[in-house]
């Protein structure tokens, strides 16, 4: 199979070009896209890399997923509703049983968010795939009301979407890296691969937020480092930023594979220790939950955002002035940890 | 060094933020970008990938040049002003004596079209450079003035823009693929692998065609291939699209170092053969030259367009009604051939 063939029979689809502020899609030198008036274009784009972010003999059609979510999640990060995307793929070969799946995985995400593949690039590599997603929020002028790192105030509430953790969860558990003895029923275990594998991009939340988050980021990299980033970035004029303290308590609650687990525990032989739930909910990464922060008075406004986007939220701490990130138990006391959020270039 | 340290120390530049239409730059889940009133955005990306698009050993200064180039060549076969893009790079390490001439290479070009740096992603992994470019061309209601692949008119003279050939020329030399006996000169191998390694996009010719030329794309497969984009694409209704004929003689005199060559033969031990210089012209690649179509009544202004843009053009044939692409010569006898464009999937 060609390249140009390839691109046909899995990568061009009828009526491609009509999506809405899409005025030319694959197959020219440039795509073009049409913002509409009083709209600002969101760009993001992200790479995955066989061996670094899946496995070798992931499902395709779980990648296809993926690959889209990811950005999407940085989409919905920042308040914008999707337009349209770019696909750039190096594949070892030209294999029609793996590109099928992989692109039914693709498109059903992206049609479920009425997200146009607009172009593209296929090489021959080592299998790589980056792409670049474009979404719309309203803006003028530099003036943007996208949801930004940099608007967290003190004294705001921080939230958390959903569930934390479980996607770090099953990459222990598939890398063998669990703790001696620990081994997760399969429902657990199935249940946490789902959250690795095809993660959820909170796009109708990120939506919904836009007007009362004073501040937001998508979880890829581990809940410290992603909140960490919101608290460099705002307080505009100090030099380390702002802090926070977060509810430990609270933010290990938040593991579902845990929190099954626990409810469950009388059938299974074993149990997540709160140690390892609380580095998986704060440093684990490839959650793509959204972080973000409101003022206390908006909280209904909040809850009711979060009810109209069916996604739940949880309140686990406060922004302060003093730079850093603080731990605390249930009852206030200080919890101690020495956890980093996930860099792909730290020493290993 | 840490990605986020990475991406300070290499990548992020002050003012990066404050390019014409940028509103975000890089450092939040999106960069914002505002297309002006009455215009279209034009986006295009492409992958490289180590040991298929370059070498191992490749000067990291002109491969951040190419990896811009060969994107911002893509905006200039449409016509668009280069506004953006956004750098995914995945590195087998983080090493300061790679990335530092990497991002000169880069940023050097990138001023050269105030195109500003916005947004990427950085990842540990086999050498891979996606960039995505963003670019405007007027156009509304879905009516554009891009230059686009299907516009081509039967009549139309057939037009390419300097030379062709020397890149593919240089990659045969470096991989030691020339015909027994032929050596090229220093000379010529220098100016011939100076088109492989830094390409120039013809962005200036690109928005000197708009409204004048009919059809263009840019030439990175090769010639042949390049030019059966437009002709498959033009011919609205036609089922194989349109066809051409190309003078071989007029085509082949566009190698430089050939020319070169051929000038200063005396001084030389070897001369490159036609038949070489053909293929190398006609389906070598890698030129980023553009080929455009024009009705012969507009030929003023082509070649006033050609000067504005200080950049040659030369009319190599003519589109007709029946499809395919024949060679002549100078005396308008059929030229045999067996030529392909370049793909990445074809059997090797």
């Amino acid at each position: 199979m060609g390249e140009f063939e390839l691109i046909r029979q899995f990568f061009t689809r009828p009526g491609a070009t009509t999506g809405a502020g899409v005025v030319l899609g694959v197959g020219d030198d440039c795509a073009l896209l049409q913002p509409a008036p009083g709209m600002h274009m969101a760009i993001s784009t992200d790479m995955l890399v066989q061996g670094r972010h899946f496995f070798a003999d992931v499902d395709p059609r779980t990648l296809g997923h993926k690959a889209l979510a990811v950005n999407l999640s940085d989409l919905a990060a920042c308040g914008a509703r999707p337009v349209a995307f770019t696909l750039a793929l190096a594949l070892p070969q030209a294999d029609p049983a793996w590109l099928g799946p992989f692109a039914q995985g693709l498109f059903a995400l992206a049609d479920a968010h009425a997200c146009t593949l607009v172009g593209g690039d296929t090489t021959r590599g080592p299998l790589t795939i980056c792409i670049t997603v474009f979404g719309e929020v309203p803006g003028s002028h530099g003036q943007s009301q996208a949801l930004l790192r940099s608007g967290a105030q003190v004294g705001d509430d921080v939230y958390v979407s959903g569930t934390l953790g479980d996607a770090h969860l099953a990459l222990l558990a598939l890398q063998g890296k669990l703790p001696t003895g620990l081994v997760l029923p399969p429902a657990v275990l199935a249940q946490a691969r789902q959250r690795l594998e095809q993660p959820t991009p909170r796009v109708a939340l990120g939506l919904a937020l836009r007007g009362i988050a004073t501040a937001a980021a998508d979880v890829s990299d581990g809940l410290l480092g992603d909140l960490g980033h919101i608290l460099e970035r705002s307080g505009a004029g100090m030099p380390f930023g702002l802090g926070a303290t977060l509810n430990t308590t609270i933010a290990t609650s938040l593991i579902a594979a845990c929190a099954h687990s626990t409810r469950a525990k009388g059938t299974f032989d074993s149990q997540i220790p709160a140690t390892l739930a609380l580095r998986c909910v704060l440093s684990g990464g490839d959650d793509y939950e959204l972080v973000f922060t409101a003022p206390p008075a908006r909280q209904a406004q909040v809850l009711a955002a979060a009810a109209q986007a069916a996604t739940p939220v949880t309140c686990i701490g406060r922004i302060e002035a003093q730079p850093g990130l603080r731990l605390v138990d249930a009852n206030g006391a200080p919890v101690p940890h020495n956890l980093a959020s996930f860099d792909h270039f730290a020493s290993e």
